[in-house]
């Protein structure tokens, strides 16, 4: 696998990206289209409560698909049947626009919650969009950038492998910011490939890398009505096809958890307010599931991550978010060890209470990054969870007028 | 039932609460003791890592009791096998200044986790607290004092009933602050009665009530490792035996009741940070166990306690936040009112977001104590949470140096 420093494009993409009038003079509006049919797969928020476009995806999931359009500033959610028609005409705009199958484009929203999208305003978008798609990387850094709400940078990661003697490109964006504890899904993220391969097949590998990237960050908790991650794929790279079980299936899924989890991290650094990047690494739990719940719930606790806000070694109230995860394990058998670029510090070993030097312990937590491990002595599974600190900036975003 | 306005002291309790240099300059110790021989229940965080006074109280449940003797700014938590000595040394102590049986003294300590006990001034401590024993109403204030942690001020709720011609009294005080998620308990609370009732009776009507009072209230999401809720009734009313589907069984419940939800709400009032008491109450919810899911995980939401921080009528995020609670109920049949002592203003109805002054919306959530009502259409079930905003206070006390 080759990490590409710049968005790459697939072979027979085109993207968009443009303000429509929704926010105020941002973009705001953003399209993907492949003229050859795409393989496709997705996961969507398991909140009970889904916006509009949510529902209308996971009804249109199996139809072969050629793009996606996208709109920031309003989530399309809580907008009752309006708001379900709004978003079925919104794809079908799209797809009309580019002249395929009605069903054949995806469509997202994201921004307030409860408020009538603006159809006329998109409605122009979409007619804008379809007549500046381009296939120029700068053309996805538009699409990139016209998705994010509060977010500050725009989240990309691209990647390419090689399939027999072809290059297979797959390459990713997403937004985040706020309402982040992704839960079977995220916020929005999109991954293009011009990889050769089934829906079922990517269905299959985006449902298990979503698992250990998306649904391991969590910003503060609130599990989105909007969370969508879609995945295209157009062929186009002429490879032949990735079948299940070869040695391309191996390199398709190792790049395709690259690219997740670099956007899955970019989101989490990007968290409102975020001043600290947070990872939480369990190790030695007696299931994979224990360990999942280990390392979210201390991701999660808004004492721990105050603590963090701190840059204090409060190792008590890491232990206390394990207690209440729900999981099963020993609680005095676990180490406890702080890391960052400037070294690292055991605060507990064995169930017991070490000395330590505060002062090491507090120049350790003071970088951007930092890292707690927990080692526990019921088995061998392993998980990573990755955070941000509570901030006052949090509060003050989120204690502003509604965002 | 009466409500007392100031705390009453039932026949045959002594309490006595000083500064045994625990803490800086504060009391921190305090002790509960009745001659007569007590019926008592008790119920324990559900957090796996359970403080050593928490395992103790749970193994001695059985015996009958003559008291508690509490300590606070040391939590004894995640402090290993030397910890549970400690926890059983401080009870058996207690005990033995007052010749009472070594297991009649249950043992409770709050403060900061993963450092032993000053066990030199534990046992001076109770020394003066066995020799400073009064049944004055003062005295028990102490020890309501002695108590405190991060509080701001005393929690206390006491009522009297009758049974037959006598007078029946119940009488409670708790600590409260932070790490405030209980489960099946809350930080510590206690009741003592002059009732003459069985422990088991009144096993069974505390689980009921906790499960409706402190497992309602939520002020960080985290559930602390030190848990626990004690009622000590000792006869000494000289009342008839209050016996299961009697009359007084239905009293002596509602003064329960009474008593634990005025300290939970007091507990929530004074969360740490806290600058707005919240009020979530569902109706018209599947079950009663739907509603609570419903109503716990609105009160719990950062996003939801950061919009009534700023007294925004931000319902998207309550909606959001029920629908992520694991809860079955139908979003499209929904209503939402915000209400306070300034009136109630209607958003959302039957699943549609409704046109509203925002200026009074802002007037009504501008109040101390603000209340949200969800209305669904799924049965006749209901209940009630209650909690408090997310605040830079918050951040502030838990982003400082280990608390």
């Amino acid at each position: 696998m080759i990490v590409n420093k710049k968005m790459r494009m697939p072979c027979g993409f085109k993207a968009a990206g443009l303000y429509a009038g929704i926010k105020r003079a941002r973009k705001d509006m953003a399209m993907i289209f492949s003229e050859a049919e795409c393989s496709s797969a997705g996961t969507f928020t398991t909140n009970r409560v889904k916006a509009a476009p949510v529902k209308y995806d996971m009804s249109v999931l199996k139809s072969a698909k050629h793009g996606i359009v996208i709109n920031s500033g309003n989530a399309n959610s809580c907008t009752s049947q309006k708001g379900d028609e709004d978003a079925k005409r919104m794809a079908e705009l799209a797809a009309s626009s580019l002249s395929v199958a009605k069903d054949s484009f995806y469509v997202c929203s994201t921004g307030v919650i409860g408020v009538n999208l603006p159809m006329q305003k998109i409605e122009k978008g979409i007619k804008d969009l379809s007549s500046n798609l381009s296939s120029s990387p700068e053309a996805l850094m538009d699409a990139a950038e016209a998705i994010l709400t509060t977010d500050t940078f725009r989240k990309e990661a691209s990647a390419t492998i090689k399939v027999g003697d072809k290059d297979v490109t797959l390459t990713g964006f997403a937004k985040g910011s706020g309402m982040i504890h992704p839960n079977m899904a995220t916020m929005l993220a999109f991954v293009i490939s011009d990889a050769n391969i089934s829906s079922a097949l990517l269905q299959k590998m985006l449902g298990s890398c979503v698992e250990d990237t998306f649904n391991m960050i969590s910003v503060d908790g609130d599990t989105s009505t909007n969370d969508t991650c879609l995945v295209l794929a157009n062929g186009a790279s002429a490879s032949s096809e990735i079948m299940e079980g070869s040695a391309e299936e191996g390199e398709f899924k190792e790049a395709l958890s690259y690219v997740l989890m670099t956007l899955a991290c970019m989101i989490t650094k990007d968290g409102e307010g975020a001043g600290r990047f947070i990872e939480v690494k369990v190790e030695g739990a007696a299931s994979k599931e224990d360990a999942k719940k280990l390392a979210r719930s201390v991701v999660s606790s808004n004492l721990v991550k105050a603590a963090f806000f701190g840059s204090d070694a409060n190792w008590g109230r890491i232990l206390c978010a394990m207690g209440y995860s729900g999981a099963s394990f020993n609680p005095d058998e676990v180490s406890l060890i702080f890391s960052s670029e400037k070294g690292s510090i055991e605060v507990f070993k064995d169930g017991v209470p070490l000395r330590f030097s505060e002062d090491k312990a507090k120049m350790i937590l003071q970088e951007k990054s930092v890292s707690v491990l927990a080692v526990l002595k019921d088995g061998e599974a392993k998980a990573t969870a990755w955070g941000c600190d509570l901030t006052y900036d949090y509060v003050r975003i989120n204690g502003d007028y509604r965002s």
